[in-house]
């Protein structure tokens, strides 16, 4: 299973009034690693986007906090897929503070095209054998 | 049960390349209305904070996308609390345009003041009576 | 000379750990601030972008801070066009809390399009009459 | 003098409708690059704040556009100070890819603590010399 690793600096405008991570943040985070994921087995955003017309939005997301994260600190995100469905896969997400586990979360997230008929609407696809090779 | 409504209109830069809602904002939004919904109850986060040394960090975020928000969009939040336990509740937020739902999520919060050894940690606290009589 | 009114509520994820504004919000409140503009004279962003290439991106942006805006003020951003040249025009942002002024800033905007044989350039185009008749 | 280079990749939570950065997000990449900045040279954020009272809150902030920044870009942040007053002093940014510069931007920030009588309020204070002398 391919697994990437993103890097993260907690810096003073990810804070708030408390002086931790304003939660949202962390799922900007989980977004980045997932395309840092696609990416490393080949798939640029830029470019499914582009030149295949696919996206890949959000069907769920889902975290589970269990530390608070500080200012300045430095954070790993441990990302890969955890389960596969015919037009829909779950990333899992593992933000770590060196050996601690900060909080750890999930994306469902669907292959997706625009609906040719109605554009504020997406149609989900099957998702790709190479996709999922390439992050098996 | 207090019910409380937070609008939100989708602006340029809450939209990502597929000029959709980047969906940390939906939690952004929650979090907004969550504090709008302890307001209209009496509970203001600076006093809470200021006052009380008292936060209400997240334990736990989910959400389930149905529809994607675009720009321009008129959305409205709804948010009450669905779930009271001794220390932690859960906040359901259910974001509409118009009639159409296109998220619902919850947040699971806890009450909680900063261990006093040790500013790294939270300690979760018995939930004020009369923060659960106001809010329910 | 057509102005508008933008109203913002500082929220707690706006704030960074001094509890004051993170100052780039004040930066995305003037873009939403102009887009307000321009559509309260006919012209909307999504229909310029897919109905005509338009894009009117950033030249500069500057901001003069006067006082920090907190957690739960409600601001308001008056906007209007300020200056006008062939193919760029620059819009002042004035920001207040009730009578106070926070801040000032100004952005200055081209009218633009996405360069034909280079995707990664815009070309500037004069403003179309129009455009600056609508918002003089 | 003391320079800085702080790295940034551009996301796809950082781009908007148009597919190119979303431009306050430079700002928060110039206050990330301030504060990398100051602590290369043995100033860090949370210290400052937590065992001195002191912020230095922006006066001042502005950016000349040259050139857009695109999903995917790897960025870099040069930082230094390029003028120093008695109470204030002018954090030079300019954003680079590889050889292009995409922007260049200034902060003119201040020492500041929070005036003893009025927390609404921040009182200007003169600069350490041994900021001053770190950073020079």
């Amino acid at each position: 299973m391919l697994k990437s690793r993103y890097a993260v600096r907690i810096e003073w405008g990810d804070c708030d009034a408390a002086a931790i991570t304003f939660y949202p943040n962390y799922f900007a985070w989980f977004d980045a690693s997932s395309w840092h994921l696609f990416e490393s087995a080949g798939f640029r955003a830029g470019l499914l986007m582009k030149e295949q017309g696919v996206y890949v939005p959000l069907v769920e997301a889902d975290a589970k906090f269990k530390r608070p994260g500080f200012l300045g600190d430095e954070l790993t995100v441990e990302s890969f897929v955890e389960e596969w469905r015919d037009k829909v896969f779950r990333v899992r997400h593992i933000v770590r503070r060196g050996e601690d586990v900060l909080l750890e979360g999930t994306e469902l997230r669907c292959w997706a095209k625009p609906h040719p008929d109605d554009a504020q609407r997406f149609i989900a696809l099957p998702i790709p054998a190479e996709f999922r090779a390439a992050l098996s």
